[in-house]
């Protein structure tokens, strides 16, 4: 459902950062839904294909993501969300020296299949089974 | 107006499984609207760039999809619109042994334009043109 | 804010077309808010990945962008902003005969972040301030 994607300089992260930045992001969500959901996708853009504010900027991490399987349900839950990525990422991006920015969509529910199950809605029996086993399955209620 | 976003191991799709696979979808909108409007994009994905539940997954495909043209009218019609694609798609994906993610937003059809064009709404005689035509042209109506 | 992605054939644009482009497209929303805000991402594609109606296209230059600062109210706010863009991309774009097309999401303001910063909101002393200094920087306002 979170499906991430990290813009960044081709040479910012290693093999192994990439891991466990996808491992660190991937621990959030996995605290209430399967962590299978949680998609990271890294794209290395090259510097002369990046422009902040009208200049090439070859030291900038653009971070976009789209939320599907929880919508957050107060502007305060939002700030929240925002401000805990900010200190997980950390060590990969601030501690480093990149500048960036981040931002998420929320998209809807029902236009969302995984290897084409409709995943089940929060707090069901379904979603514990897709938790326990980590991989998706036939929903036994609709 | 769909624009799809197939994101995919570099080897996993061939130059005739990409045209067939984009044939096979636009086929699916271009009942009810112009072909033209149907952009198929694929990216091919290194296999240290996408992570699946923190770890690496060289077998998933992640597809993306932005809807304009049209929105659905109820969640009945958007899972039987899922569970559609999903059998179109099933000669490339699941067939293949691929593990697979879909997922689809609906965005504002005041903010799109064709070759400049504003695309004409549903159903007027504008929009038979376009389909007829297979090409954006100025609208006569508002 | 907003963020700009430019899906190009991989021969369309020179670097100095590029930095032409971004500075274009940023000197827009450079009359209301900070330009750092404004992101353009070039990314070149490879002839046989993108289809437009089942066919490839290879002269084809496809736009989405991303809003985040700003909420357009109202459908004449979306077209006027849509028929402006059209033109300033005009030299780049229409001008060598790429064919195009263009579409804006809206995504929500309070799940955005920059440099870690929450943006003020519009007409602000803060957003004044990241305005002049071009940089964000902490909110002394909710």
């Amino acid at each position: 459902m979170p499906l991430w994607k990290v813009y960044h300089p081709a040479s910012a992260f290693s093999a192994d950062d990439k891991k466990a930045m996808a491992v660190a992001i991937t621990d959030v969500y996995g605290r209430v839904m399967p962590r299978f959901y949680v998609n990271v996708l890294f794209e290395p853009v090259p510097d002369d294909n990046l422009f902040i504010g009208g200049e090439p900027h070859p030291n900038f991490v653009r971070i976009t993501v789209d939320h599907i399987a929880r919508e957050f349900p107060s502007d305060k839950a939002m700030s929240g969300f925002m401000k805990h990525m900010n200190k997980v990422l950390k060590p990969w991006i601030e501690d480093r020296g990149f500048h960036w920015e981040m931002h998420v969509d929320e998209t809807p529910f029902s236009l969302w299949t995984v290897q084409g199950h409709f995943p089940p809605r929060e707090g069901t029996e379904d979603e514990r089974r897709w938790i326990a086993e980590n991989r998706p399955s036939a929903r036994t209620h609709d």
